[in-house]
């Protein structure tokens, strides 16, 4: 199945989102590089590592799970620039479409999105990732 | 206009759905395999074989046409896995958007969607498909 | 990055829905053609060549400062056919994210776009665009 470079980080956000939404925090914190940085205007601080960045998709997994909420996260929009030192500008819109156990389901947040790709040992990773939820100051 | 697996796939879903939304039926049906299976967590018992998957999509049309409702499928977040006998595995997330005549637009159902994908006679179509919507026990 | 039709009018419309978002209204008038038509069942009228259609997006970019809401536009769900005379069809499904500051997100139109794309000096250009919400009559 070979393919292009949009095409490959298209399919990386399929796999990486579905990891987030299926609560699989470790799989999802390892779409990061080690040293990945999570940026968000609705946090005061970014997550700095994978273990921040699984913690805190531990944290909301389990609100999620007790509030009976399934979140999926949809990207789109893409536009990917490679830069000269090898490294992907990819943006993206995000949506996150939010369904509580008996429904309805709902348009929870729209955002966007800026990630810094790497390739480490031939495989994507999110170096840097800054989210921006449509409804807060940027 | 020679391209991947993967854009092939979502070429494919983006002719089946626009088949099903406008109520083309016998088109939408033969995107199925002959004995094509369509199970839904919505449904007692899956559609098994064409004129099932046919007869269900033209009383979905009618149900919308009599409510003067239009949906939308949109399916995105895809992941394609080729299998040793040379089917094809896809994910995907589907969202509903229904739009009564006179708006106003809304999600209407947030589901996943997991197809087995096989090629008869060069074209793609699905010998089995599982849905599931989010609001209802998996 | 090289990849195929497909995937570059993917690529095209990210890039364009971003103009539009952004208020970027040279750079989104620029992705038609100098005689570009961009009908809409919503208007009386098409928007017929590119100052109409940069006009049209500046009053739009205004109104929506005014209102202090922000629109996304996703296009999906992506056709396309390629005709004898070199130019493109491109169909797909529009849908229109709103958020106003301060929240909530929601879906504001559902719509399908009907795209004739040529290239001009290499680069995909709209040369006629039909936009028609799901909400009104065709």
């Amino acid at each position: 199945m070979t393919g292009s470079l949009y095409e490959e980080v298209q399919h990386f956000y399929g796999r990486q989102m579905r990891h987030l939404d299926e609560g699989e925090v470790a799989e999802w914190a390892a779409t990061f590089t080690e040293d990945g940085v999570f940026a968000a205007n609705a946090r005061p601080h970014p997550q700095e590592g994978r273990p921040a960045i699984e913690q805190g998709a531990r944290e909301a997994a389990r609100r999620l799970a007790e509030a009976g909420v399934r979140h999926r996260h949809w990207l789109g929009m893409l536009e990917v620039t490679e830069r000269p030192d090898g490294s992907l500008l990819a943006r993206t819109y995000a949506l996150i479409v939010a369904t509580p156990r008996g429904g309805p389901a709902a348009v929870h947040l729209s955002c966007d999105c800026e990630d810094e790709l790497v390739r480490v040992g031939g495989e994507l990773k999110v170096r840097h990732r800054r989210v921006r939820r449509d409804d807060l100051p940027a």
